[in-house]
């Protein structure tokens, strides 16, 4: 049965669930950051999932990027299965600018996570949300 | 047309042709590290791709990380399309271990690059060559 890695759940809000994942929003507010977890128990690699979930996810992948490069027109985004520390497959999606705290390297490790003001977290949640609205998408209640 | 990006061409060695990428062994002998670039003249993202291209990506990386799995038995695959300093499309995929020098941070920017014994890298090449043979991969003369 899948369950949610603590660490997602602490460090990720919820926006909602495609076919295969789950949709986050990373509570860094360096960056605009969502991540794609695949509701699935005990993957923790991309060629763990079969064929057609292997598709799904590309589909929810490039689906969930092309509504980033919409709403926040970044200079790249940046797509990534690390896992190193939490195992729990889950590939990272950040909108990079070259004025964000990182560039040009990656986000990890550089500057310490920052917390969202409440209302800019609500607002960029429920602007994603709407976005992702479709037939492929379950916004999160 | 597609050529491949000068940066790319210094930092890693051919090892041959899937359907749709280039596959390349990265320079830096501190990890085991591969790169598949689609070859596809003017691409800097995954979601630029069609929707046949993004699927045969997908295939082509799970046939490189099962490959990669079964040759360096590693902890873990880190799978990434970042680009931000180099933009034409390009997907690492990094063997890493708990011994490695990074771990367990991404391996971008934490330690200088380090160099192959020029018959380590023939060997490592080698192995990769002769592991990806296939009807989905022609490997480089």
């Amino acid at each position: 049965m899948f369950s949610l890695h603590p660490q997602l759940e602490k460090d990720s809000v919820l926006l909602g669930r495609m076919a295969l994942c789950q949709v986050r929003l990373s509570l860094d507010a360096n960056y605009p950051w969502c991540l794609l977890v695949p509701e699935r128990a005990a993957i923790t690699e991309i060629h763990h999932l079969n064929e057609r979930e292997r598709h799904l996810l590309m589909d929810e992948s490039c689906l969930l990027a092309e509504v980033m490069v919409s709403l926040f027109d970044p200079k790249k985004i940046n797509v990534a299965a690390l896992g190193n520390m939490v195992p729990q497959l889950h590939v990272h999606h950040i909108a990079r600018f070259e004025q964000d705290a990182a560039w040009p390297g990656p986000v990890w490790g550089k500057v310490a996570s920052k917390a969202y003001e409440s209302d800019k977290l609500l607002r960029r949640r429920e602007k994603l949300i709407n976005a992702l609205a479709g037939e492929n998408f379950s916004a999160a209640s």
